[in-house]
């Protein structure tokens, strides 16, 4: 798609519901659109409209009183702009503190999971991991957020090509250390090699003119670095056994690998995680912790938060809810009232709650599943992966069961740093899981010791999460089948009479702040409407 | 080249000089490259061991007088090195500040290029380019010395899926505006469908086993993002025409282009520029401004230098150097004699400076030619790219004059930025050169605005380099051809008599300040060891 070819309908979802105010802004943003002014993400973000202040007198809603429950990022932003607009909200969180999933583990940070002991962060001030999410997408409408809310951001280092690839069983190279440069150049020259030859020499049969196969040949030159026999012989790319230097020192390139070993290796499998569209860089984070964001709504909405209220009934009739919760803090039961409720509960929570949902919704509740997902966070006392071998945040990957390591994107050449040790998914979180929070660091340090043979010598404390034993979470993100999609999906998204559910699972944008964000956005154009018209 | 496949000869180069410390810490550094704890270029770092000051009172050397030409990084490295040693220095700099080339455009900066008048930028405070380097591989000496002064980095974002391809008289996608994201997903996956299809059919002769071709299939599937069939189809990697959202809004694909237009349109001999050694992600550059790194070395030996002093002769005897100069604030000729001489001054200025050199050093440096290049600050009263495109620092390409758009990799958020609205080199460079500062300016717009129609309606003003026009450098860096890197260069590397030469240019690290400090540490080096043994 080129900008010139933006998309014409612009209006598809019904936001812009303020009668009086669309028919200028979207005059305006489809010019811009036309123009090539707005990429599609902008015109998206322009189609929110929140429902003005200015309005409130006209429609006797002020007094209308909605009931968030979770105070993690779907919840403040609900709260954020129904507050813009005059609506009374209350948030129950069941934690002490805000943010859910968007969750950033320092000193201190003190945690117990379900069916575990406490565990307790000794990292040195200032050092962190996040937890939850740790990135962002430049198109992402969390960073308009970050932007509104003058939450300062840096790069986040999703590509490094001085990461590492290191898998085990997988032929001539189990068990090495390759940096990520050398694979990529050694499989882009291979495979340009093997298609430049074939075009070259007719052997395929194409839809192209001599003179587009000509252009073919020269671009797969390029970008496999062949010779002008169309021999890839290594490159440069993959980098040096002796780097060049002053003088005459012109330096002596690596051996490339030969193509059986590369094809066994598995590596070539690994680029395309930074090719996916949300992957690719540029990616970012607020600087010093991804809950500079959950900071910056609670800042906003703070005052509306019952911290420690877990809910224990979620109630409605035709006039309006009514939950119930645990004041943690008391022990004594509670009850809160209101016009419409807002449910953030992750599926894998709520579905444990009684609830006055429709069976069609309690049904499609039930039926969700949740992803595993689990990071351990390694402070070591001397940054020796920026020190001894040049890496600057990025990933390393792995067929060990700690899958990958990322290195901090952030604070270079600070004293320490931590690590993200392992960040796993699926069955290999599971495991992970069920180990102590000793086996877990045990585990990590002897695997990364494969890679990084530093780290016994510079290890100091560890911090480990496992997503499906968080209390309240339950989970990583929501994993819809493609049938849970055609199912159970729609009815999730529709309003059960006074409930409305929003949260990431609540999106196509699922694991990611972002569909949180847009979900709540639409759940508060949506009651606004309701309210206007009634 | 794995890790554990280190080179053995450490000691190549004569840098480990200095008796008794040499044996103790080969041995280490040896060792912990055989145990894969050093990249090659630690282990090149390591090898530059400087001269202690502790040995001083041994060599009597402590009145030896080096006088070193240019405040350069080569100059300053030099100075750096040889004061941690007790040598007494002295630099002579034609301008009146330091840093040579590693020079950051600034609100007030003033400059005449030779046969034009003064420019004087008009940035607002704050706000900058770099003129000369402006991003630094995780891998290059220069970093240490960025780490060891407390030099604060950030990543300098040298890809980005989020900037554009723009290229003319190209075909089917002439004249229009492709996210990168999109001609590298269609590129990909066309090339992945071609090779995969063939591979799958058995049409190429590849000294492959039938499990190993499966595999070569299947690396090519995740490639390309193919279907099960083999086809490329689009794929999210390239992008949406519509973006996902909350609720039902699944997002719409963007529909690829044919393989004839891409093919055609030029942008798949782009990729590579990414995969280069010294331009892989992650780069970095010195948060405020390349010339921190100037400025901390001016820190460490502006008591050193004379500014303004322009070179007029340099001369030499069996005994000793005399440098005459112009001090330009008084107009007087003065003189400065010492023991060496240090050359820091480009060759292009060099040549036209009488100098006692060997006819051989002589031809040499005559011989040389020095690249093209010129850049175009263009200060906006917005940063739209941000706030309209989500794009957060990159390029975009293209085929016209301005030759590439560099988006300000620092200040996310700020109101207003600075971009390279071009960084062109070669004949273009001329060309551009040629013009007046308002002639570039138009340009830079004009053509800019193909890409970002946004220009007329935000720019605010400009600042312009030519490096041929530079007084002083007359070049943006050495471009030594094969043949003058066998004839010439040699000379160049050897001491002549007394005199040393410096700079990128006595490096195969050429158009970075890295190959100015190594060549400088060299130099250091050598100096050290004919006095210790004199």
């Amino acid at each position: 798609m080129t900008i010139k070819e933006q998309p014409k309908e612009m209006t598809r979802r019904q936001f812009l519901s303020t009668v009086g105010k669309v028919g200028g802004s979207v005059a305006v943003f489809s010019l811009m659109g036309t123009m090539g002014l707005l990429s599609p993400e902008t015109m998206k973000a322009a189609e929110y409209e929140p429902p003005g202040p200015n309005d409130l007198h006209l429609s006797g809603r002020g007094g209308k009183k909605i009931i968030i429950l979770g105070a993690g990022i779907a919840g403040m932003t609900a709260a954020y702009e129904l507050g813009l607009a005059g609506y009374d909200c209350t948030i129950l969180e069941a934690k002490s503190r805000a943010g859910g999933r968007c969750w950033t583990v320092r000193g201190g940070t003190s945690e117990a999971e379900i069916g575990s002991g406490t565990q307790t962060s000794r990292f040195d001030k200032g050092l962190y991991f996040n937890a939850g999410p740790m990135r962002i997408p430049q198109f992402h409408v969390t960073l308009e957020y970050c932007r509104k809310f003058g939450v300062a951001i840096e790069p986040f280092n999703n590509v490094n090509e001085s990461g590492y690839y290191y898998n085990e069983n997988v032929g001539a190279l189990s068990g090495q250390k390759v940096p990520k440069r050398a694979a990529k150049a050694d499989v882009r020259g291979y495979v340009a090699e093997m298609l430049a030859k074939a075009v070259d020499q007719n052997a395929l049969d194409l839809p192209l003119t001599a003179e587009e196969k000509m252009k073919l040949v020269d671009y797969l030159k390029v970008e496999g670095d062949l010779n002008p026999d169309l021999f890839y012989k290594g490159s440069q790319r993959g980098g040096y056994k002796d780097e060049p230097g002053s003088r005459l020192d012109a330096g002596v390139l690596r051996d490339p690998f030969d193509l059986k070993s590369i094809i066994n290796s598995g590596f070539g499998k690994y680029f395309s995680n930074e090719y996916e569209y949300d992957q690719q860089m540029m990616m970012f984070h607020p600087i010093g912790g991804m809950d500079a964001i959950a900071k910056a709504f609670e800042k906003r909405v703070g005052n509306r938060i019952k911290f420690r209220a877990e809910v224990k009934e979620i109630r409605q009739s035709s006039s309006g809810v009514r939950i119930v919760y645990t004041d943690m803090a008391s022990g004594r039961e509670q009850e809160v009232k209101g016009d419409y409720c807002i449910c953030t509960i992750p599926l894998s929570v709520l579905k444990k709650i009684p609830a006055d949902f429709s069976p069609e919704m309690s049904k499609a509740i039930q039926s969700i599943n949740y992803a595993s997902a689990g990071k351990i966070g390694l402070q070591f006392k001397r940054r020796f992966w920026e020190e001894d071998e040049h890496l600057y945040g990025g990933s390393s990957l792995t067929n060990m069961d700690i899958t990958q390591i990322y290195y901090p994107p952030t604070d270079y050449f600070g004293k320490k740093g931590v690590l993200l040790g392992y960040y796993a998914y699926g069955g290999v979180a599971d495991k992970l899981g069920a180990m102590s929070y000793a086996e877990r660091e045990k585990l990590a340090l002897a695997q990364g010791a494969k890679i990084h043979p530093q780290y016994p010598k510079e290890f100091e404390s560890s911090y480990s999460i496992n997503w499906k034993t968080i209390k309240y979470q339950e989970g990583g993100w929501v994993s819809y089948s493609a049938n849970d999609r055609k199912t159970y999906y729609p009815t999730l998204c529709k309003p059960d009479n006074r409930i409305y559910l929003a949260g990431e699972h609540i999106s196509y944008i699922t694991a990611w702040q972002a569909g949180a964000i847009e979900s709540a956005r639409e759940v508060v154009t949506d009651i606004h409407q309701r309210v206007m018209k009634s």
